[in-house]
């Protein structure tokens, strides 16, 4: 609740014009809506410049339906993330224009037009890989960003990505994605002077656990220019190299 | 090695201006010199447009000091992280405009007046925090970002971080600080639209694993704005927000 | 054997109403029957004030049945964890009055009616936590207290939770269940008086790590009024919240 | 920031009483005063009805005596954790009526009387174990708890343990302290029909992994009246115990 | 290959009786054969006391039916581990007096009769852990060993378990299956004089980690007669006992 | 409290010589003394067949004085681990006889004369396990075992360990401590037919992780006749096979 | 890009022979293409002397068999691993002289003879153990390296392996095969004067974590003269031994 | 034993030159004495081809001084590892040629002059390797083969390190050391065709859990040439470049 509303709302209440029960009532006025399992946050569009984003692992298609419903028919783009192709068809009977994304497993359903504007380069250490990064190439070109794709240009063959290495530079945000020994974050970091996102990926088998090797090696990085997500978030760096694309965009715009 | 650079030696040679074989020598020549124990990269400033760093754990501090020594010579600004009084005082001995800043165990050598511009903000949940986030702030000063401190604002007592609300929601880019659960980056992440650089800390005991409860809770973090560092790691999350605020600055002055 | 019951036998032996030989056997009479795999404690009720649980993970349907079936001879009710779908259709057809929770993957035998008293706060960070929720609050229920459901209030948009602060704050006793970075009980301990049980859960990917890095995050909590149980033990946690409640409204009464 | 305030203030603006920026201001008052590192929170004592506590640990003794001044000036009673004697010999200089509780390592400023009612019993398996146990205790005691302590019952000496059964069942709420493999509070669980709250100590070397065996062990116990803390947490198991121990007091008192 | 053995070969030679080199070939003739995929031991039972055990775990039903086949051709008693039904039955088509132990899922082909002596007692916390039991009873019976099970005795009704406490003192070795917190042998280990081989089970969830909590808790049991063996390792718990309990049986009739 | 002191008790009841209360009081009557902070089991000795023990670490000199000094007061042995030198001149001044045991870090005060009896072989990977293995030769020399010692026999240099097959296979149990990878149990497991009681130690660097590596190994040892103590308790592991040693002998004299 | 190649063009630059754009073009040419979804990198052979190896988990089939078939196209040697039958069948739809390893899991495409040089011993502890082994021998024989099978002689029946010994140290290089607790390298490398590259397997259950235990053990391995890759690497394993025997008898050759 | 030495004694029983029990005698000759504390094996240098290493990690001072004057007795050359001045001083006064190599923390007592051949790179990512690095080039000197050292040139600075790819791919064997992510190995292994041996260190902090990520990251390499030793294991990395090489310019030589 901020300032303002807070000031305009004691204004009213001074002027006679709204009594002190409605004040207290409309300043509990919570902006959300309760439909039974989940707290739909019409504002959180506001407040992160975002479209909503449903994320649909450990949720039932009728949940995500459901839930998704809510927020397009407010007008508000919809991402949903770990969705299947059941999940994506039963969206479809219900939003039409639905659209699904395969290999990132997402669905879009676009109410407005967006722009992709400035440049998010999403690179990949193998094939494997791939998956995940799709699913942080489709959250940022939902949230507005421009997007190349760079794949499988892992460390063990170093001259792929030094061929690579003009177009990586020019990204105002990086998001690197990288299994097994999740080496590839740092060493693009060292090539490239914006900032990287690192994603470890649980592809690998035995000592990378999951993820666990890519990770530790992702957050121990040399390279002084990398943060790190979580194992397989796609959409996580997806989503921050949007932000600070977007951002980097909006001041030029100004 | 660039394109431009490589172009303009090919062009040197096809006017007869330069023989193929010191051709040759001129790309192979390497931007660094070898002082022995360590190469000094004179270009890292050039690809990643930030000061020397002298990344002070595990090196002596004649070691530093050498190191150190050969970048102001060449005129760049140096940050030295994790350096104690003594390697300080030893600094200071030959170059006497050496800056200690004892809160962040660091040392500033500035050779050319940089502005500090835009806005990072730098959160800590509680008072023993403080020190990885001086780190981080002084790091963010040193490459040219204007910072603001809020300081012990942790979830336990929500209405402090409430109160800084707006402070924090002006910042470009967020450095959040947190040991123990290291449940703050979440909370403020919920309340900001900028990107969250979150450092988990080594305080704590018994199940936070030297920090490692944090660092967990941080890459698991259900706010979507969240990217994460190493424990401690004050330095790299004020290096990469500084980044990311400047290119916004820039951006704006273009 | 208590004190009292030890007492009266000496006392009866004294008398000459009761040889050595049945002193000794009545004094090793144990309270619980053999039934070939599990031994039924039909005292546990009296030492621990509820009804008889069968904790289901882990055992077959034919040995759930068999166990309630002994419980509720006796007149006791009986709580059955973990049970699916076709166990309870298999508890009904003994027992007809046997109610399926779904949501909680419980069963209640409803020997004599109980009193649900006091208040229970049960509040989860986000829809996927709903299972363990329900799993606590169905127990809390079935052990004779009130509960309130408070779901889908997760840091990331604290007004929500904020919203709900005056009915937390009334709780007798708060189970909090959260996945991820499980920060929720942190937060939650900061705004009410009263004691905060924490339920990591299993919701997650990646560093989540099955629930360890919510556990972890519990379990380091800087609110002083948190303490965790098992991940995912809805049951424990509602166990516990319940006698806390009851305790409470028994000293009311008295 | 309660609604009856809230709408009192609303009123005295309806009233004319207070101007609307006036109000701003007063409904914007933090409970808090900055004193440069930390923020001391003065309303916590009423939001939890406990005495401000200080936690001494990763703080310095100047730092820890400037916090339990400003508390003690208020007229609070403070409690300092994790304190040496030279941390206490400094405090005592400013505030000369402060107790030092050797094996607890903490300090108490008592400003004004409080009762202890009610009683909790603090349990540990070994000698070893006794400093948590004795950290948890005084914060019983100075949270207004009466404490019995029943110490070295390790369940390999069985019958040490069933000799204080009585005493155990006739607490409010348990705090059972025990490292190595923590069986502990399963054993005493079973017992007892009260809330026990676990405490894993850091006794023991090799697999005991400084706690972590007693912690998992605690967290996966069988008996269903116990919640765990983590690992040395002496005083977060003494402060929880002591909110229920008084919270049943109190609704005796009604 | 012992001493005597050696010199028998040796005199033997001298005495011209054996060429160099059919001395030669014997000493190397080696105590198993090749049957490709697994090399038989037939010496194993001289040279530990015990019938050929196969574990079955890992192999195909084939390969288990081929390698108990040629033990049993020398007339050997087996043991099968690990064995599922389907297995049992290709084992029965080639030795009809195969016995299937449903339970402890192994199969035993009896070749000669062995008594059964002294006396081994396994012990169970719960229900679910009573088919690692089961491995554990068959394998001391096959090998010699009688054999009381006490099941569902677990430390949170302690009566039951004191109920039991003289049959326990009495075996020569007791097998000790816990999962959970696998509080158990450490109870039973103050209880009785002899040697407790503790087994954790996989059984529980969570924190539990499929066996991590009850291992590293029997590791650091405080009763100093616990040793410990592999999660879910009945065989081996079995079979150590077993050997215990017949060396001190052996020693009897001697 | 055994049956037959039980039904004793009875019968006096019965007999009119013993009153109901002063039956209770006897029968409640415990067998152990509490000295403050430790209780002092004098009927372990009974229960479990060996002198009083008591675990030096973590316990202050006095307080291992006055433990030891009540035990010693009664005409029982006894055994200190892990006791410092320091230790050892307070212990001795008290009892004069008391003997320490450099290599084992152990003090023993004999009070009678004890055989030592069969043979415990003390087995050793390094120079560096030595002292563990020290501490079990010791406790199993005071809990009246002969020992054998069979020190640094690794499996780099199988001809050493092939060299001391005769005398491994002569022991009536094996205690065999290794550190790094442990694999030493195995070796020796599969050349004798005793039990074989398996010492993790801490020696190493690296990914021995403390002894972690010893412990996983020894716990999956592919040799049957295997069991493990916790990672440098030499003690347990001696105090083990003087059980099982002492058992086989005392059969013998039967 | 070598450095000879890199003279040649700038000395056909200097030559005129070439436009400085036509050189620069050049020097950029990469030595791989783009099918889309993987950079199929056909120099590799080249820089490593070794056939393409296609890694095949985590590739759809027709993945697979797109990326094999441009190597094949050039006419090199294919070997696919991780590959079941299904994809084998597709692979030889479109190679006809495919060749199915199935204790490998492998597939190879032979374009040209390679002689099989030297001798590569592959070892392993138990017969689970053979499918990692046969993943090392057929990779080791695909490129170019004779390999001798020495299989199931585990380090708990030390003659099996004794019987081996003179094989053994014949080789060039040793492949060692073991899970559970992966004492075997240790054993051989204490045998033999050559290199030993040692493969933890994931067989095993409980505390061997799947493979983790025998990984520690063979890091922390007494013998000298062993190095360790991932669990059930035996591709890479076969790949190193390959090409340190290859080097050897290239050596020889000279 | 060999075959050959054992044929050669059965011939001479056979000749009556030996009898059958002098015969036994000496095929019983261990080859190694024993001095109480650590048994010294001679022939381990036969075995190996390598001089004797004394590992002096976990080893006083004078038993080191002890065990080497053993072997330089005898005339080979000894590497004493992990040694630090004091230790070295002591050798010194006993062996006067002692070489101490402080940056490896190793001694070297030359007897007899060896050859340097071949070549092994040792490679380092840091400034902070550089002690590992140098125990491993001492390694691979004392035992025989000549090493080119190439420092710092870690992958954020690629530039540095593809300046020295000629030299790297010169090598027979390389060792690359590397701490934090430990990605170094992975690049070197796509450079060069050779072996490549890596050591993770124990440089970096938080999440580079003292070596864990560097370890995992290795392990899980991309680069199919690489094998790793433990954690800070540079004596393991040299011997066994050192083996390999030494073998190849054997070859040679032949």
């Amino acid at each position: 609740m901020n300032k303002e509303r807070l000031k305009a709302v004691l204004e009213s209440i001074a002027a006679g014009e709204l009594s002190p029960d409605d004040g207290l009532a409309r300043l509990e006025g919570l902006p959300y809506e309760d439909i039974g399992f989940a707290r739909v946050d019409h504002h959180r569009h506001l407040r992160q410049g975002a479209p909503e984003v449903v994320f649909g692992e450990g949720k039932t298609p009728e949940q995500i339906v459901d839930i998704a419903g809510r927020i397009v028919e407010r007008g508000s783009n919809v991402l949903v993330t770990r969705a299947d192709y059941p999940t994506f068809e039963l969206l479809r009977m219900r939003m039409p224009d639905a659209v699904y994304h395969e290999a990132a497993r997402a669905v879009t359903v676009p109410r407005h037009e967006a722009d992709q504007v400035g440049m998010v380069a999403v690179v990949t250490a193998g094939t494997a890989d791939i998956p995940v990064a799709e699913e942080a190439a489709v959250t940022a070109e939902a949230t507005g960003s421009r997007v190349e794709r760079v794949y499988d240009v892992g460390v063990a063959g170093l001259h792929r990505l030094l061929g690579e290495r003009e177009r990586l530079a020019a990204a105002n945000a990086l998001v690197v994605v990288a299994g097994m020994e999740g080496a590839l974050p740092s060493v693009v970091g060292g090539l490239v002077p914006g900032p990287v996102i690192a994603v470890p990926t649980s592809v690998g088998y035995g000592a990378s656990f999951s993820g666990l090797a890519a990770l530790l090696g992702m957050l121990t990085s040399c390279a002084s220019n990398v943060t790190v997500v979580n194992i397989d978030n796609g959409f996580g760096a997806g989503f921050v190299a949007s932000i600070i694309n977007r951002k980097i965009e909006a001041a030029k715009a100004k």
